[in-house]
This record gives C-alpha cells, structure tokens and sequence, in this order.
C-alpha cells in the first residue's frame, strides 16, 4: 500500500489483540508500576481489578496497525498523535477488536513522493465498550 | 503529593531514562515491528540507524512519570493524552532527560475529592534536541 491506497473514508478492521494478566503485570512493572496495574490483590482498587496500562494498550493496537495498516515500502514513521482518550479500563483477556478510518491524506507539497495521513483508530472490547480511540498522523511514500 | 501539589507552573524535573539497542529491539519486535524498529542492517534505513517506536519512548517516560510525578496514594489514572509530538528520533543509549510542567488544575465540581490536571512533559536528548512533548490529563484525589 502507499499514499494513494489511504482514501479518506476508508475504514481497515485489523486483527484483534488481546493481553492475559501476566501481561499486563509485565509490562506495568517495566513502564508503569501504578498499583492498579501491577498489584491484583491491591485493596480498595478504584477499577476492581488490575487493568492494562493505557501505554500497553496503544503499544497493543500499534502491533495491529503493522499489521494491516502500514506496510512496510512506504511507511516513513510518524510525527505524533492528536489525541488519546483511554475510554474504558483494559482487563485481563478483553478481547479488542482495532478499526482505523482515514480522516485526512495530504500529499507534501515540498516532497510530492510523500504524504501524511491522519486516520482515527478505535479499540472496542467484547462488550461492544469502546476503550480507547486515537488520532494519528503518518508520513506514508506515494506509489513510485 | 495530591491535587493542591500541582500548582500550575509547576515545573518536576524527572529521572532521566534510556534503551540499549537490544531494548529497542525488543520493544519494537513484540509491538512495532517495522523495520527501521527492528532491523540493525536495514538497507536504505530513512533514519540511518535503529530508532525506538515512539510507544517505547512514551513507555520509558511514563516510568519516569511513575517514580516522580504521580504518587500512589492519589493518582487514579489519566483518561488520555492531548497531544504527542515525536519530534525527533531516539536512538539506542539516548540519555533522555524529562520534565513536567503543569498547565491547569481543576477540581472537579461533581466530585471534590477529585480533579484534573494538565501537564506538558517534554524530553530531551543529551545533545539539547527535544525529542518527545506530550500533554496529559491525570485525574488526581485531593487532599483527605
């Protein structure tokens, strides 16, 4: 895929993901070692349970946008994101399911071999619960 | 700390952070694996080396944030982030120094044991380049 193929409005639905409690543990006590993500026996837990760092969940969903978004000929990285909202708490083998809609693809004027897109991502729990969404902005070859 | 200890203007100055190349790696392997993440002999690499995915740039701050900018007793999670920038590549053994300045502060009227900030975190590489700003929202207990 290159520029071209980011049409506004087209939706991709990517692989699900999905983090078991080891997970989560393992990955708060490396990056975030908030008692609610790492410690499930923690009293009075404002969330009822360990829950996901919300950095483990966008780095969840970045592993399915490589996999179904981007592709590896013209994916020049990215200059940042817009926005995130952690809508909803991230538990222990919630099955996620990962849209991304193209919002906007805005060919470089300066370097016209390249463009940005901005696509809004939106992960989804079994529950039909929205728990994160996202807008990101990526630098993306044109079609040599 | 709580809520009233978040004085706009505040500024923290933070534990500085970093990753070894094999970090990266790792890092990019389980969540980002493209190949200027992952592939030390890319050819053509557009970043002319190995750089972190910008969600392992965000996950090392983060750990910052945890060892001196949150506390246990009243962090209660951040319903998201206004906006990332990731401005310029990290790469392996960056020395990564990281601020926080607090933009706002706002009790929450339904809930006054409670409130919001807004805090902008910026991290800089050991050559004074600003690699990755950031602007979070954390909600924050009051004092008892």
């Amino acid at each position: 895929m290159y520029l071209e193929d980011y049409t506004v409005g087209r939706v991709f639905t990517l692989d699900p993901v999905s983090a078991t409690q080891d997970e989560i543990i393992e990955f708060a006590r490396q990056f975030d070692p908030q008692p609610f993500h790492v410690d499930p026996d923690l009293p009075n837990n404002p969330f009822g349970g360990v829950i996901a760092s919300g950095w483990h969940t966008c780095a969840l969903t970045m592993r399915s946008l490589v996999a179904g978004y981007f592709s590896p000929e013209s994916s020049l990285g990215s200059p940042g994101i817009d926005e995130i909202r952690w809508a909803a708490p991230v538990r222990p083998g919630d099955q996620l399911s990962v849209t991304a809609e193209i919002l906007e693809n805005r060919r470089s004027v300066s370097k016209p071999d390249r463009g940005i897109i901005r696509g809004r991502v939106t992960v989804t729990n079994q529950d039909g619960v929205v728990v994160l969404t996202l807008v990101a902005l990526n630098l993306i070859r044109a079609r040599p």
